[in-house]
């Protein structure tokens, strides 16, 4: 398999997160929503929506770059059906994806769907490949994480408009440059 | 940079996770757990100690095959401290990973350090190398999966011992071979 450094040839990636819990704790849907920001997913579906963790992600792209946006889902039917590309259902019990990442990789445009405890039995015939990043008890976030990273691997940093903090890489401590690229934080 | 697919070669994986809240929703750091074990890593040391989820890893283990566990770390500087091998801290403000991946693959024996929202200082300086697996606010979760699957790739399913299931990948549908080989679960 050949790694795919040059995002600019990957697929446009969107997520469709189904099942999340609104009112529960937040931070595993939010931790979905950061890892497909990182790795240069353009948006998150959330079903059912959760305006107040959209507005969270809102908060980070703000400070730390614009490119990614959480959108409501209250029909996440509707989602797959409206979506012009691939769709890719992430499950544990699907195609090993090392079998599926070169068709994967040929595609403009992928909708990855990640489902909570429960998915739709209906979401294994709607999606275009039922695909497993390994077949054992699955994180989604490792998941989308590791899919896009094989797709094309981490964006690099200077590619992120409208940030107003930007991390100065340190093999100790903390170093952010902010507004007017004055320092914030400190080194340790 | 060169994947590497042998996973005989790799080094042997520890995580240590600090800074879990016991009590609260456990699926952030049930997920990195999940990760971990899918990935191949040997244990995770887990602050403050939480005997119900390192229960939930033991469930696991017993239905899906054996070779990870969660072990309680009460003094996480001890863990450090006692680590026979290399200590990596997993941080959004370190050293992008493309630069450290090769000598990371090339060490025996791994522990990797994640933190939750309150990273402790000292931890930058205990730390051989602080590693960010992308510039960007992090998962946890995203960045243990996304090196260990740089260091190795997703471990074979044949090498699961013990496993009272197993998935056969479908296309569609779920496939799971119980105790016996009698099929579990249906296909959709």
């Amino acid at each position: 398999m050949t790694r795919r450094r040059s995002s600019a040839r990957r697929p446009a990636i969107s997520v469709l997160r189904i099942g999340h819990r609104p009112g529960r704790d937040p931070r595993l849907t939010t931790h979905l929503a950061l890892a497909a920001r990182a790795w240069g997913a353009e948006r998150m579906y959330l079903h059912p929506p959760d305006p107040i963790l959209a507005e969270r992600l809102a908060h980070v792209a703000r400070e730390w770059g614009a490119g990614f946006t959480v959108e409501p889902a209250p029909d996440w039917k509707a989602v797959v059906r409206a979506h012009a590309g691939a769709v890719v259902h992430l499950t544990m019990y699907g195609e090993p994806i090392d079998r599926r990442l070169p068709e994967l990789a040929r595609q403009r445009r992928l909708l990855l769907v990640v489902g909570g405890a429960k998915v739709p039995p209906e979401l294994f015939q709607r999606a275009d490949w039922n695909v497993a990043v390994g077949a054992q008890p699955h994180s989604e976030v490792a998941a989308v994480a590791v899919l896009l990273d094989r797709l094309g691997g981490i964006p690099p940093a200077r590619r992120r408009k409208g940030a107003r903090r930007r991390i100065v890489p340190q093999p100790r401590g903390k170093r952010v440059l902010g507004p007017g690229g004055r320092k914030r934080g400190r080194d340790r």
